[in-house]
């Protein structure tokens, strides 16, 4: 058996095998989708020194209450006026409006009384110049670095910088495959000897959510000749995913009919729970293969530990395992064995930050409590029993 | 002016009156989305009692190392043997198998040592029974409780209980329309007194993760006819926003044509920086309208705290607004004016929980340092200035 820890670091090394290609997308379509190359602006940011206010430009380096100026012009957003002001002289402007040559701060127009072309400053002068210099957000030489996941601000940045495709890495097409003659797909009929097909739509989400595609495969009963011509269909997967049929039981077929498909196999078994028994390697051609164990939450619970950041590794990112946060128990819980445990467990904000209770229930089937569940808290192998208010790991789901 | 809770209860109190209707959607197709009436189940999970191992189902209520057993059938998932056990008897059973009728429990073939058709429990025999009984997680009588939004493991619930297809809330129709003659769409080629919309893409992400669909609309100039007819063409919309032109500008007409077209305007300042032009109202028929404010961060954070909320309003979620976490400072930060500010600012998971820095850098046009940050620091309006290890509050962004 090996440790968590090592079975992600070998997981990842078969992912980090596959070189999937950059596409261009608008984007109005690259929310989630990650940055593959770095992107560079075509302008600076404001490409003008810009008025911050509604209010009036004016040609003076210092100014005080009373102060009297001719308004001799106008600037709005995106009507620049061409002129340049003399000393003495005042533009109206607008927020957005490129500040005219010779101006040198911008009066807001509560500070300001008119009468007709003429402007005094009143005493509630403020003192700010009120000008977005040009270049202040980013200049012509900017450049948003890659990899890097693209979110709301990225994509407004990246429209500033007039950058109206992203280069992304394309998304790893996942071919997922839930094996066992006891697997029904939701709406059918099982028999009394049947149950439903669950994981796999837990985990296309978490495929999807990850940046990837996921494509559900027929369920594969246990026969040899129709499991593996099943398999040979996920050829076209940059990762392929079996969901059962990977423990030792005698009608457990994946291993035996993945061999005889140039499946390597790279481990078996992990000292967790749940989730034991799961296989890595590679799947022909090196694009990288996974094994999930059949049982529902040690599927899921393995999707978060080991396929997603799979997938993230595939999109080029760095950082992709899960990330550990510390939280403190609300009540204790028992000595755990020799294998580290993630239970599930449910995190909330306390008064002195985050507090975690396990569930009672921890069996693998327990789909209702997983669902109830928002966090995995890891108890490592061996752990003692720990007290309410211990400081434990949490990995938020 | 009016303050942020103020202002979130006005916009949810619009979007409360939006009724959107439900669709079915199939399980593979409904992750993010949230369920809008409770799901029942047609079965129990799970639906016979199912041996939890690879091993024998044997026919005894205790069992002791040494005791012997003659094997004479076997059971495996999707393969029920139809007869019962007698006293003295055992199945060869594998996981997920139903449990024949006389089985007490199930010896795990590692406990186990077989001499034909005879076996023999071995001295390392654990006590488990082995059994997950019928409906462990589940009966037939359970319903997953709308509304809920739904992730991976309601995914797999559902599929579970056999149910094939989610019913959930329509995805609300959003229309994003950036207003100014300034704007000029990424590609294009910006005059010297225009810049990039940046604001839609941003909005059009936060948008669609919450749940809604976003339609970026032509950019509308500053010509009375032109942005009416635009606003006209909105009118498919659930919920209508602008970005711009809702300040106290000459040159802000979304006020104007909007009342001309029936927007009944709800309020128009709101005690906090950035963003404080923001109007909302009702744009016809009963539909929100929200206007936000044209600086890219302003329209951004107004997005987080009023747009997000009231797409999960229209989708009939409780407890909508962003749930605000404590945090410690890690820098000090110097006193607030009269309006809440909420800062552009860096949280990371420090030894005693949460910790933020602060952005030096805050106006409201800098998207280099949005893109940055990972939360807004709420600062209280006229809160003193606060040293480093302060508790304060953080939205995550």
């Amino acid at each position: 058996m090996i440790t968590v820890a090592e079975a992600q670091a070998r997981c990842l090394a078969l992912a980090a095998e596959v070189s999937l290609p950059s596409e261009q997308v608008p984007l109005a379509d690259a929310a989630g989708r990650v940055l593959s190359a770095p992107a560079r602006a075509t302008r600076a940011q404001p490409p003008f020194s810009a008025s911050a206010m509604d209010g009036y430009a004016v040609a003076a380096t210092s100014v005080a209450p009373g102060d009297s100026f001719e308004v001799v012009a106008e600037a709005a957003a995106g009507h620049a006026w061409g002129g340049a002001l003399k000393p003495g002289q005042a533009a109206r402007i607008f927020t957005g409006a490129p500040v005219p040559e010779g101006a040198h701060q911008v009066v807001i127009q509560e500070d300001v009384s008119r009468d007709g072309d003429r402007i005094t400053l009143l005493p509630s002068l403020g003192n700010g110049p009120n000008i977005r210099p040009l270049g202040a957000d980013f200049g012509m030489d900017h450049s948003l670095t890659a990899p890097r996941r693209l979110g709301p601000a990225e994509l407004a940045l990246l429209a500033a910088m007039n950058v109206p495709e992203a280069t992304v890495r394309m998304r790893p097409k996942v071919a997922l495959l839930a094996t066992g003659d006891e697997l029904v797909m939701p709406g059918g009929n099982p028999g009394p000897d049947q149950i439903i097909a669950s994981n796999v739509f837990a985990l296309k989400a978490m495929i999807e959510a990850a940046g990837g595609e996921a494509t559900i495969m027929p369920i594969a009963p246990d026969r040899e000749d129709a499991l593996q011509a099943i398999m040979e269909d996920m050829r076209f997967a940059d990762l392929a995913v079996t969901i059962g049929g990977a423990s030792v039981g005698d009608h457990d077929l994946v291993a035996k009919v993945g061999a005889r498909l140039g499946l390597e196999q790279s481990f078996y078994k992990i000292a967790m729970r749940p989730g034991k028994p799961l296989i890595a390697g590679q799947f022909g051609e090196g694009r990288p293969y996974l094994g999930l164990p059949g049982n529902p939450v040690s599927a899921i619970v393995c999707g978060y530990l080991f396929l997603v950041p799979m997938i993230r590794q595939m999109l080029g990112e760095s950082d992709v395992l899960p990330a550990p946060l510390t939280a403190r128990l609300a009540a204790p819980v028992g000595a755990n064995g020799p294998r580290a445990h993630y239970m599930r467990a449910r995190m909330h904000e306390g008064t002195n930050g985050r507090e975690v209770t396990a569930f009672d229930r921890q069996d693998s089937s327990l789909l209702t409590v997983l669902s109830e569940a928002n966090c995995l808290l890891i108890r490592p192998a061996g752990d003692a029993a720990q007290p309410a208010g211990a400081a434990v790991t949490v990995l938020p789901t």
